[in-house]
């Protein structure tokens, strides 16, 4: 009844980032308080890839029929396979009251960002940004050419991050998970979520 | 150049919740990486209060001087005595890329909070509201005046936190700076932030 509603929180990067690493190491601490949504895939799995564990691995047909009774959070189709996220689980565990964590690519991202605004979005980024940093600021060994490239990928690199809460680097997959376990706990301290809870049970009395 | 700007960091609070024991605790962290600005008090020097560590210990009339000058970033009077924060350090600080952590009265933080908008500000709640969160959730035992009681006590509570961006309960000292730590951990994160410094950085390239 007082029962403060969970946390969507969404974890997105450019492909190649990190995200799964950062993801398992996160749910290989015994402290973590958030549930794992499992996406939905119609991609062939990978070697010691498990059903029900990293995938839910399906057929397209099955996956189409998902897509037309609006099943999904956000779907998207990568080199011919789908991948989207089951909505039936996201919303039930929210509405218990429990955190649940997403991994997906930035395309998925951006979808769920449009249904659910409400959500914590967390944008995984490379080193590659702070690096430029180091070079920019110790200058001097590099050819401009160099310099002129990283620039260019640092600006695609901020453009991506325009739809996120927050970002977090994965310089480190350890230090990258300590960050994202510090933003939500600070995300449900946020005054606003606190009093909210608290006024709906001073009304309940 | 590219330096980032420090948080303005206040914890504030209802006098007695504990806010210095939270911030000694803070503070007695080898990995803490903010700065305690120091207040300042015309206030007679308590057993075991060293000038310099746990306040600026000044006369009536210095202190008055500094209001004239401009140079408190927030001051109150409680029980005839000033207190009051030192703009000058808090300034250096932050512009020096350094997060300052403040530690001051209600009074105080409403002060800051109009002229330093961009502060976090943090308020320690005591552990009241949850308490009567479990009492009513586990009600039948209470009589309906001590409830009564409760709720008022909780609605000032609730009314107190309005000007704040999070809420720390201060159930365990410990605990609660282990929140404190995480919401300044969170907020270095948010894109905005990350996104102005490379933008800036961006621009000087």
């Amino acid at each position: 009844m007082m029962k403060e509603k969970g946390l969507l929180i969404v974890l997105s990067g450019p492909s190649g980032v990190g995200k799964g690493t950062v993801r398992k190491e996160l749910f290989s601490q015994p402290d973590i308080t958030f549930e794992y949504s499992i996406s939905m895939t119609t991609r062939v799995p990978r070697e010691g890839e498990v059903d029900g564990v990293d995938y839910f691995f399906k057929s397209r047909e099955e996956f189409e029929k998902l897509i037309e009774q609006d099943r999904l959070l956000e779907y998207a189709e990568f080199v011919g396979n789908y991948y989207g996220t089951p909505v039936d689980y996201v919303r039930d565990t929210i509405n218990d009251g429990r955190d649940v964590f997403l991994e997906i690519e930035v395309q998925g991202a951006r979808q769920i960002r449009d249904k659910f605004p409400e959500g914590l979005f967390i944008f995984l980024a490379p080193p590659s940004l702070s690096e430029l940093e180091n070079r920019l600021i110790h200058r001097g060994t590099e050819s401009s050419h160099v310099i002129a490239n990283r620039v260019e990928t640092a600006k695609k690199e901020l453009e991506m991050m325009n739809l996120y809460d927050y970002v977090v680097e994965n310089d480190q997959v350890k230090k990258a998970s300590e960050r994202i376990k510090a933003i939500v706990v600070a995300e449900h301290l946020r005054r606003e979520r606190v009093e909210a809870r608290y006024k709906k049970m001073l009304e309940v009395k």
